[in-house]
């Protein structure tokens, strides 16, 4: 997995000027990307981004495949910090959950939207490399919320009887389902009503309460 | 919006031979749009599947953008018949509902999966013509659901406090992200999963029970 934006920050200081360049052109090409989609994304709107001549972008990357893998890495851990800020400093495991669902209202990523949706549809018919990039995310996304949820059964904060793989699906699902309703409509209606069922679904069917 | 399949069959017959062809095309580019989105989709592919010169399809259409809007119509048309397959016959809202997520589960659609999905995802940066077209399949699905559950309410069977609005969002976005699951999966885990949650969610919060 391509690390986190703070990571790069840190190391950045101790970074050559080739990691620095190869770095940059992953965050340019990783938003063209996202909006454009594999195939629409071309070599003259990466060298627009970045400045850089074809030689300078290739000399980095062995392959349009590789560097749209490198760059759908950067979307999704961008995507994923925005989707968890916050979470650490919340004790109890269904807040914590109600926490990272709200931040799909509020914390806006990457321009073109979710790179799990765009990837995903991208990649499912011939283009195993980003394929394998997306099924990891997307089992990351479910191992975080599956850990959450065990931890949450252990502390008594998450009924003991929560089917943890079916709920965590049903709160991606839900949210990933909203963001296209959204991204169709131009709106975030469907979006604030998925946050709603979500929230409700938290207090009926995950919470405990203490009996 | 493109005739159904049925519409086809029965219109053949009066059809001339150019008609003929065209809708060959369009049924031939739905399956190639579908499986590798509007950039992937080349001529070559639709020479290649119809057995046709490209004279002999572009005297059909004035350019690739309303080939893919034709194809995009003809895709949703085929996939929203399988998903209303059976509905007419039965009286009961809430059943109805059911039948309809029900169908998900159990009829395959055009290879490359939900053209809503894939096409949402295509259009949504840069392609208005197809826009035009994902939206107003988007919102035919909507008023079909919210039509079906305001039929209900005056018949008794939907509780008559339902947001119709905000439960056909929650219908469509349930489903369409347990497909994106899926597909990122090849697994139907996920849509069964979300075929069992609706089904519980519409005897819970929307069959009216006679009390």
């Amino acid at each position: 997995m391509k690390r986190p934006d703070g990571f790069f920050r840190q190391r950045k200081a101790s970074m050559s000027k080739g990691e620095l360049t190869r770095q940059r052109i992953i965050a340019e090409a990783a938003a063209i990307f996202n909006q454009r989609g594999y195939e629409g994304c071309s070599l003259q709107a990466i060298m627009a981004a970045t400045g850089l001549e074809k030689g300078g972008i290739y000399r980095h990357f062995e392959s349009k495949e590789e560097l749209a893998a490198e760059a759908f890495d950067y979307a999704w851990t961008t995507t994923i910090e925005k989707r968890s800020s916050g979470l650490a400093a919340i004790p109890n495991q269904a807040d914590r959950l109600r926490q990272h669902i709200a931040n799909f209202a509020t914390r806006t990523g990457l321009p073109g939207g979710c790179p799990l949706l765009n990837t995903a549809v991208d990649s499912d018919d011939g283009n195993p490399v980003l394929r394998i990039r997306v099924r990891k995310a997307l089992h990351n996304w479910q191992t975080m919320l599956r850990d959450l949820l065990v931890e949450g059964i252990a502390a008594g904060t998450i009924c003991e009887d929560v089917n943890v793989s079916a709920a965590a699906n049903h709160i991606i699902g839900t949210l990933e389902g909203a963001i296209l309703i959204g991204r169709i409509e131009r709106s975030d209606e469907a979006i604030r009503q998925a946050v709603t069922h979500l929230e409700n679904y938290i207090e009926t069917h995950l919470r405990a309460h203490a009996s």
